[in-house]
């Protein structure tokens, strides 16, 4: 059944307009990369999981675990819609207050094995609210311990693929590296990437086709630093100091991250929301590594930096 | 040197008044917690962090970790002052607006190493701004696994310590469980106890009693709990499930946690304020408890139920 035959009375009114082609590189985005990721992994599948917001929509989330690469990875669609924008949203944008909303999007998140494999986040993202419709998203790295080599590679490919579009890298990365920043602690959760909150690239279609090519960018940006790093030996240490550093994912992901406050405000679907919390994470008191250690230099890849 | 003959150009305005008696009880309880709980560990032992707040006052952390007993504890005290309240204070005390600050306790955390052994959970906090002054405060205990026996004896202990004092446990125990949920979840963090914002018990002196008599009774209402539970022997799947319901304990602090917010907002010391963190905690993707397990029938508990 195509869009045009289907009953209008049936017819959500989002449903109309863009978001079916929206949510059609949402889903093909999030088929190709359990494919792919399951590939790369070698030995775990990507389980389903279809739910149903009471409020309006649903998602598949798709979950890995245990893997001989990932240990943790899920890759999630949803798109939920309601009658009353969420605090989270007109707060931001504050024309769609008390306006009815659509959400929908893809999301990714990767936690490998090998303390040596960064983890890896995406996600990318449409609204539409009262008269206005935008894009959101983008892709950043996590390491525990950071090779230079990773970071220029990730940061070149994504350079290349703004370049492609017209879009602005620079101005990107740097909303990333604020966005990604854990206030507390003064430190970014990663070496950042680039990230967008609303991006508008001459027309609709030209910024969808932005979106689709990010996504099929993942791999690309990914999957080498993946490769060159999954088979080196690890020790006790470097497991440690990995579960360790995901205690500060924990905490930007549970304290700043906006798609979870979203996600908790408009009751989403919290076990889709929480599946980019690490499978295990650690605290301790006051820890701090020796300095000149290979976790101390990872501090200094922390903050800001041009890797290009 | 007594208050009185302290010069009084060098004492802080709040340091004036109630808050050299009120630290005096926070400090003694601190010392007192360390060397019992040290004491049933039986292994390990807390070690001294002082720390200075940039901007006025300071507190001290006093940590363990590996113990015998407790996989992590902390008891810290602090005091800390400002010259405008934060957020987090004067959203809830709008006349505190603008104003100056005082704000000292002393709060403890211990996580057990055994998942039979609850973890436990109290703090006791004192507040000066503008004309106004009170205290907050109590306890609370998160089993991984619920008996019915060690609710009861918890709960009629602080209950026992209400009366003595004509404190309401009724109420106190309500705005316990309302505090202690994880909205998200729809599920309480443990199985309560009491919890008060402001109390007020006929006079200052009264009020402060009550909050001496509350450290005092941390050890009659958990001590006999830990020495039952923490020989049980255990297995895989209850370390596991312990993990996982850590990782709650996570959500509710990062999230919920007012002392949490309230500390990142006032830049305390973050790692004093997160040492309420689990020493290691896990997630896992839309796990349910087989129907009728030990682990499920401890769901039961997380909801709001008369102990006494």
């Amino acid at each position: 059944m195509t869009r045009q035959d289907r009953p209008k009375d049936r017819v959500n009114v989002h449903m109309q307009g863009h978001v079916p082609d929206v949510m059609a590189v949402m889903r093909a985005g999030q088929a190709q990369l359990c494919g792919a990721f399951e590939a790369l992994d070698g030995s775990a599948h990507f389980g389903t999981k279809a739910w149903e917001r009471p409020g309006g929509g649903g998602g598949t989330a798709r979950a890995l675990s245990d893997g001989a690469v990932f240990e943790k990875a899920g890759i999630n669609t949803s798109a939920v819609y309601g009658a009353r924008t969420p605090p989270a949203l007109w707060q931001t944008h504050p024309g769609t207050k008390d306006q009815s909303y659509f959400a929908g999007g893809i999301s990714l998140v990767l936690h490998p094995r090998n303390p040596y494999v960064p983890a890896f986040h995406a996600n990318f993202r449409y609204f539409e609210s009262g008269d206005e419709h935008w894009f959101g998203g983008g892709m950043d790295m996590t390491p525990s311990y950071g090779f230079e080599e990773d970071a220029r590679h990730f940061h070149c490919t994504l350079r290349d693929y703004c370049l492609r579009h017209g879009a602005d890298y620079a101005a990107l990365k740097a909303t990333c590296d604020r966005y990604f920043t854990i206030k507390h602690r003064s430190e970014m959760r990663g070496i950042g990437g680039i990230f967008f909150d609303e991006i508008a690239l001459g027309s609709f279609e030209a910024t969808l086709a932005f979106v689709q090519d990010g996504i099929n960018t993942i791999l690309e940006a990914y999957q080498p630093i993946v490769e060159r790093r999954m088979h080196t030996p690890f020790g006790e240490r470097q497991r440690q100091w990995q579960l360790y550093r995901r205690g500060r994912y924990v905490e930007f992901n549970l304290v700043y991250d906006r798609g979870t406050v979203f996600g908790l405000q408009t009751s989403g679907n919290i076990e889709a929301i929480l599946m980019s919390l690490p499978p295990l994470a650690r605290w301790e008191f006051d820890f701090v590594p020796a300095s000149g250690s290979a976790e101390d230099v990872t501090l200094r890849f922390l903050q800001p930096r041009d890797w290009v």
